[in-house]
């Protein structure tokens, strides 16, 4: 460290890597990182090495003594790391197409992190993140890992659960709604506090104080301009929004409002397929665009990508943590007790003040009655979700879906876990073993 | 209490109470009630005198020194009693069949005590139930009130929440179950310990032994031979019973099994419309049986009416509270920390010693995870409830609506909750005031 | 278990054993002993054979077919037991009496199982009978194992911390105080209600009911009539009780009275040395009394000895857990909730419902504030101890008797421990390693 | 609040007031004071004069717009205040002298803010505090109290308890620490993480961290270097403190030396009189220095007064707040869950986050089980205080001084709480009522 930090991306071959690499050119006089490290897999070395040579051009240009190295050899990039982030996609779209598909033949919401897709992911991406666990354990004992695969909130309990690294979730969300409101109110993100309660794509907003005036009861009686680019932004009921006090995340939209959202997400899959197809289209080109060698800074396509501000959350997690800035950011860590209704090794999105040694959890001024069944009910279904990904153990997987609330009846959960299953048993040894 | 006990039922009329005469009568050595005064309202007067004519002459074929009372002066029956119990239904069967039409219209769950239906019964009942709380506060502030009013744990809950009055909320649906296994099994019931884990109506059977002996995996494997009279029976999946690990109360089936009770709810009104009609034609037919001045025991026929242990719940409870037994039933009582989940004050249906000085809740020694976020997600909406019918807010009574596990969505609610507040206009005070 | 029970006695050789003789006698209608094990270590043979002679001619003269084995092998006893009840003392009343006498030196109560004198019995006991709790997880793995052996309370929780047998932690204490108002009172046991708070020789009796009549607010005003043998009965000042609202136990004047009872230790040792020199010429009497081949009952002298009720606890415990009887004892168990502030594995000593599958702890309806810190104070330095006992670490154990309320301050801590780690270095081998 | 705000003092006219004086004006620029109203009692009028001539002077001096009024219409003062902060000795000095001196006639520790001083303080001085909270509550709802007046832990839990106002209880103990680390070290105070964790005059720092680097192991093993004026400071055991694991605060010498301390107090006593009567003759100095009409800055004797960073904390504390600069200081505030033994509404010293909308209390991240039962200890006599100084209940008062760990016993108890209640009679109405 005395001469800058390793950092290692697992999943460096994804088309979000120019946002990150475009962060740590930017702030390296904060974060002064020596070596950068792409960690793919082999099915994926293509594109890391599109990716990989793109950034090479962006540092050169930047003329920051970064190195930046391409590899499939995961052990030697952690060996002695500083900070390792994972963004990974087990089953690549291919895997996502199917978690978007399948539950929509049922009449069930088909979506990535939330229901039974999220499900899925979880179950293919949890063994194998503990085993990169397991190599950070041994390999760079101190690093923290900073976790953006989906869905973040599963994954990062998993973590905390059957791994003694050092790790942290982290979304874009949160931050995606304090750059609304900077741009919205014209102020400086430092006099905007906005409390976050609840989980990782269940969050709810029930405080917005800008220069500690409370804003909230005034925006939620105009829900008009409030909308986000990757996820439908149907209206919300205003009678609804006023007396739940708070506002719900884009995510709550396949719990409050599930049969519109059903029914968009038919609609649009009629038209053009599943969101892994439109996807991968956008991906395609994206890579088209990064392979150009005259190339050498972050296309302003990728920004339409959807995952605008990764890059920021991750460089400044990394920050804060190198530099103990003691800000407040909103990540998901354990519990401990912020919420008295849910286990102490509940992973939770919540604001954190990120000290040196960690971020530590915020009390939390205001859980409104109503969201307390729902936010147990989803963390319900994320336990039992992280044991059956480490067990293999179908009952345990067929309690998740029965107690997933987007999930109707036992009937339906038997049919689509024993279809979901079957459609991921190549990414699922701990259900299929060999022999 | 020198020579006797003062009892009094609000609700006195109700086609159940020849099963509590019988009760009084039968254990009259081990409670020896004095007095017994049957309260009703103006409009259910002649119901009240015909079925208090047949007390009278069950009592009097008994021998024994009790006094009958018929009144409609409440406070007269309260002054000075030692246990009220009360059995009533604001709004009368007619509101019953609202509760139980009007949901189905818009493809939801229509029952009495569970879901929107158990909310409009909370909402009319609680004020009601309340007043006469103040009345005991006054005038019997040492008498223990039986709540079987329905929804039993949301109005024994408001109970604790806004009386100092001693409460305790009874269903017979435990004790329905320790009698089906005390046949299946060819026991005595001192043998068999069975653990409750849940809400009233919202149960899971965590424990089955019989002398010591783990009866419940061998149960989860031959689910045929269970059922209940009011409630459908439709099986339940085997895979799914085994992996929960619990037995599910009948109305868990409305949860797990929305849409198959919902089509048999629609297929049943289609053909003899709600369950509601059905127990009016029932009760004119036993009303019928009871102004026969022949008759002077509890006619056969109510056995079928569904209430079966009711009289036998109420009796053992003051029998135990009356000579302190030290004995374990199944009760609804403030949490005080048994879940550790949920608010202190929640009424939770869980096993108790039952002492001279009120019910003890015992710890539990099973609470699968899977039902934890159920069981929250149905508190939230119970206390929501209450704080409605407390308030006449209809912004909380939306947020209740909209948080129910069987409400689909906000849109839903919003239409839901609109019709059924004004259909029951009459019976909501708080939500329509004069003026 | 067909024909009877096995019952191991560890420590059978002590002077109370013809007290659970005399028990098993006579509730064999109840407790079908078929085996009772005496087992003793080598040095108690001699007087393992006297009373396990003496025991044998109860049997023969009761006719009942309980079979009496003597032995040192422990492990041969326990295979296959239904039932292991220990009352050993590591290091006999030699090591008692230096646990009295070395914290006089110093100004420091000097007692066998509160403060120094009980942490060094602690240290000597725990690593013992986690040995025998080993051989009975091998041997016996259904065994119960009621464990007299004191400090109870902070025995009975290194048990449950270190060890999967099932354990329950007696003291004639609560039963003492039963007896006492069954007399004062002229009642049945039945009739009676009385709440314990707190740990084990740290308790106060926060309500005493007979028939449901709250009777403790009177004894509180006249506590001349209440004392117990073997502990001074100096009297409470009658202000401090009737603000305490709550009966303390004997063991409380320890702590609430330090001044006088460290006299009254100091004069009795200058006296007549200390209470294990007394202890010891009244065993002495007593084995000479058992020896006496004609004896074939329990001698009236036994009583005079202190552990009156220590065999009725035990029947009583072995009896109802035998046959659910569902009745309330006084037990030590783990906490799991009953008092919020202190940890769910913390032993207790509370009242407890025992069932067939052991015994669950009743919650409290009054724990009054004042006593909060002080119980958390004793846990506290008892959690230090059982570490201390286990690890070995000399520091774990400065801290635990420095945070002990009776010990006034670091200096003295320091030199107490040092001395008397060292006067019981033979029964400390995690502290004192050889080689 | 538009052009400054309103700051008022309530004991105005104490000597540390110069100090405020100084912050006020050194950080305008971050804390643009308007008004600052300096407010005493009749009886301290002249010193009130005396000192805010010496603030109008130093004002004067500064060029700042900072307008400063002296009165002792308290109510006038508060009058749309921003921020109220309160230095006040109820009963001044000569009430402090009888705190000190009278516990050590029975042997016990004399001290204004720890042990029977600290009660009779607390006793004297909340019924006063809760006064000035009506009035605040009534004319500046929206004010931030500042609470220095000590014990400032229980007061500022009585407030919490017994009024609305929003109020944070401040000590210039933990800065003190902070100061002496950036000394000892040489770093800036950003790079030093200090964790406390305890109550208010009862902490333990277990954590302290340079650059991420662990420190605090290496100071345990050096504990030369550390002192403090206004405590003695003898030094502790060095292998208590190693077991320890933390470093405990100068207060805590009272716990865990006491017959040190005691006799320390005593020798002082003899030689000079009560720490009260010290302070008495240090005051008449400053405020002769204060008096000269030449002085227009802050004498450097008033560093020896002891109460060296009150300023610096108050200061620090107002501008967090007015700029919502979301900087850690170690803050007096409700638990609410952070210590998971302790009630929500108790006052504890820890880390807190000073959000525009109050300070957030940060998560503790090691609480060493050795500390909680003093800990609790402490809590449950504060707890008893605020409840005497409430109700002014004798036999709640006996309570707490019993349960006070540093009060041997109840004989003590009965007689010091008898001498003391009756030495300060005159501040204590709610014990005497007129009539």
């Amino acid at each position: 460290m005395a001469d800058g930090l390793k950092v290692v991306v697992i999943g460096g071959g994804s088309s979000y890597t120019p946002e990150l690499i475009e962060g740590f050119i930017r702030f390296h006089h904060e974060l002064p990182v020596r070596e950068l490290w792409l960690v793919d897999i082999e099915a994926g070395l293509h594109k890391l090495e599109i990716v990989g040579n793109l950034a090479k051009r962006m540092v050169e240009r930047s003329g920051l003594p970064i190195e930046i190295h391409l590899t499939t050899d995961r052990r030697l990039a952690i060996k002695d790391a500083d900070y390792v982030s994972t963004q990974m996609r087990v089953g690549m779209l291919e895997a996502r197409g199917r978690d978007e598909s399948i539950p929509l033949k049922y009449g069930v919401i088909g979506q990535e992190t939330t229901g039974p897709g999220g499900m899925m992911k979880a179950l293919r991406t949890i063994p194998v993140l503990l085993d990169i666990c397991r190599d950070i354990e041994e390999l760079a004992p101190n690093a923290w890992l900073l976790n953006f695969t989906n869905p973040a909130g599963i994954v990062t309990e998993a973590i905390h659960r059957h791994s003694n690294v050092r790790s942290v979730g982290l979304c874009n969300s949160p931050i995606g709604l304090r750059k609304w409101l900077t741009n919205a109110y014209e102020v400086e993100s430092e006099r905007i506090y906005t409390e976050f309660v609840g989980l990782n794509h269940l969050h709810w907003v029930t405080r917005i104080d800008i220069d500690g005036e409370p804003k909230l009861p005034q925006l939620l009686g105009d829900t008009e301009g409030f909308s986000a680019k990757n996820v439908p932004s149907k209206g919300w009921d205003p009678a609804f929004l006023r007396s739940l006090g708070a506002l719900p995340s884009y995510y709550l939209k396949y719990f409050y409002m599930t049969d519109e959202m059903l029914k968009e997400q038919q609609e649009s899959f009629a038209r053009e397929g599943n969101r892994a197809a439109v996807v991968k289209r956008v991906e395609e080109e994206l890579f088209k665009l990064y392979s150009d060698p005259d190339l050498s800074e972050k296309p302003k396509q990728l920004e339409q990508r959807g995952g605008a501000f990764y890059s920021e959350a991750a460089v400044n997690l990394m920050r804060s943590l190198h530099n103990g800035t003691n800000d407040i950011q909103t990540l998901n860590v354990a519990n401990n007790g912020i919420f008295d209704f849910l286990p102490k090794e509940a992973s939770i999105e919540v604001n954190c003040v990120v000290t040196k040694t960690g971020p530590l959890p915020l009390p939390l001024t205001n859980v409104p009655t109503h969201v307390k069944g729902l936010i147990h009910a989803v963390k319900t279904y994320e336990q039992l979700t992280i044991e059956a990904a480490v067990t293999g153990d179908r009952g345990i997987a067929l309690q998740a879906m029965v107690h997933h609330p987007l999930v109707p009846n036992v009937d339906i959960a038997v049919k689509l876990l024993g279809e979901m299953l079957e459609a991921n048993r190549d990414y699922l040894p701990q259900f299929f073993p060999q022999g």
